[in-house]
């Protein structure tokens, strides 16, 4: 069984230090928002559904010391956490979608005492997580009718237990698949520069006993030459309503290489990664982080120290290129306005 | 002005320890075949043309201690030393040719005495190192032609002055479109797993101030969907009689991406790099190296000690996504069987 990703215990949130894995698993607690903040922002948890989970909890966390005994003062601390912790990684829908859904149900319990309003903010960001449990296993249940017995999968970064609140999105088909013996193999982008898929993907995958192979990112599109990919599977960080999908740098790439070689690309995502307001994935901020990521690995010097460095955490795959969006509510095949308007009724 | 890659100096052979850049500049001196086996093998010094080089010094220091003082003795230690150097690296054809080259030198001087056969070997390697610098700059002329005043260029792993006698074959393009004052810009892949980009390639372009920017190979697509490449060079290890290129893992990824995004994708490479045998890229035996590269940065772990790796040290980027190949006697665009035929007869 997975390890929980994050949880609600002894009044804090534990979670996995991601940037540890793997070779040590330790746990971070975070007391206030501002430990929550820093963890989302540094990678200690990483994944858009855990940013998600990780805001709703950081969203009591910052306003459970309040000590406004009006509504009007509260959610004032209400919307200031929530500005406060939305400025932490801006590409991730389900952040900001987590964060408006507990400052929604702040105003829906207005006419209730702040303790009460409080104690419902708590419950909601543990059904947040119950949630993406659920809706991680149906992901899994729907997707893994697209995997065949057999089937060698290529993945990117990490889109498993450790980016959701246990079971994943890309890897909860893996998961499920594997589960229903149909003998599959992967291939585990290792994704420089956070190298999530060596650290974490393959991590996980060993830890369920599925056969998985390391490579690098350069080295897919190879093994695509070869014959020797059927499947691409990837998670996604934010999903335009035309379903161009934002997801970890270097998932374009391979969606390219995917409809080169006449492999089919597929994106698994809750929806609360998707972003209808946006109309075309050029809406979606791209996040750009320190050059010392590429300068460095894991703190240890490869490149000149004054070398110039582009480092966007996301890149931006056009919907022609997805063969199908795989979410809670069942498989979305040639995302488009069109093929996804149904999912903007749940 | 480059630092050269690798000299005779002091009756033995002196180069730049590859492995220690970009922290430090030392040299490592080599006085057997057997030191330069193993220079080759663990990357100390590496890129096509420069393990042809070495392998040319490696043939005489294998054999200026032979005691046969007759030819036939001594062309047996030239044939062993021939074999055993050639099992040091499989794919780059320079490293054959130059072996060959070095074995036709001694039959070529049958009827001389054994110590006079030796210092024509000499001789001959010196020539190999001489013959490549000037290749280089040739190179370097031709190609500068394809580079238009601002231009912005991607390039992967390291065909400069380090793969080579000290100018380099794609960075040979650069370095003289950048002396005829074009202003280029380049993006340096970091090339995983060993980051002869991060490492060689930022190292060389900043010593001569040339605007550069490191990026990971998974971010070569996303630049090239923002219209920010202009064109990509790379150099290569061995090239079939069709002008199916081998080179470093992630070449051919990067062809494939430039042919989706309309950029044109260039080869610069000594005319030692082509192997007329070979009809195809299919033919080219694609060296595997140790997983550990892959599990490990530099010595730094970086993923489960016991995940399975793939790691070829090649790919094969077929000639129909090549635009040109650049040689020391021209530029061979469209590259084909028919189109390369000329370059047979120097």
């Amino acid at each position: 069984m997975p390890v929980p990703t994050i949880e609600w215990k002894n009044n804090r949130v534990r979670l996995i230090d991601q940037k540890a894995l793997p070779h040590k698993l330790v746990f971070v607690d975070c007391l206030t928002a501002k430990d929550m903040f820093r963890v989302i922002q540094d990678l200690t948890i990483r994944g858009a559904p855990a940013i998600g989970i990780a805001g709703a909890f950081g969203m009591y966390l910052g306003v459970r010391a309040s000590t406004s005994d009006t509504f009007k003062g509260f959610f004032n601390d209400v919307k200031k956490t929530e500005s406060y912790l939305a400025l932490s990684r801006p590409t991730a829908r389900n952040l900001f979608w987590a964060l408006e859904r507990m400052k929604r149900t702040a105003w829906q319990n207005r006419r209730h005492p702040v303790p009460v309003i409080k104690k419902k903010l708590l419950a909601e960001a543990e059904t947040v997580l119950a949630e993406d449990k659920a809706v991680c296993r149906s992901i899994g249940r729907f997707g893994a009718a697209l995997i065949k017995k057999g089937d060698t999968i290529l993945t990117h970064c990490n889109a498993g237990g450790l980016a959701t609140g246990d079971f994943g999105t890309a890897l909860a088909l893996i998961f499920t698949a594997h589960a229903e013996g149909k003998r599959i193999k992967v291939f585990v982008d290792e994704t420089r520069p956070v190298l999530q898929g060596a650290r974490l993907t393959a991590w996980e995958l060993m830890h369920e006993g599925i056969d998985a192979t390391l490579i690098c990112d350069n080295m897919a599109a190879s093994l695509m030459a070869q014959g020797k990919i059927d499947k691409v599977i990837v998670g996604a960080d934010r999903i335009a309503s035309n379903g161009d999908v934002a997801n970890k740098i270097g998932t374009y790439s391979l969606a390219v290489l995917a409809a080169f070689h006449h492999v089919p690309f597929y994106v698994a995502a809750p929806l609360s990664t998707f972003d209808f307001k946006i109309t075309a994935g050029q809406g979606i901020v791209i996040e750009e982080r320190s050059g010392d990521e590429v300068r460095t690995v894991m703190g240890y010097p490869v490149a000149p120290k004054k070398i110039k460095v582009y480092n966007p955490a996301f890149d931006v795959t056009p919907h022609y290129l997805v063969s199908a969006i795989v979410t809670e509510k069942g498989i979305v095949r040639k995302p488009s306005v069109k093929t996804l308007a149904r999912l903007r009724s749940y």
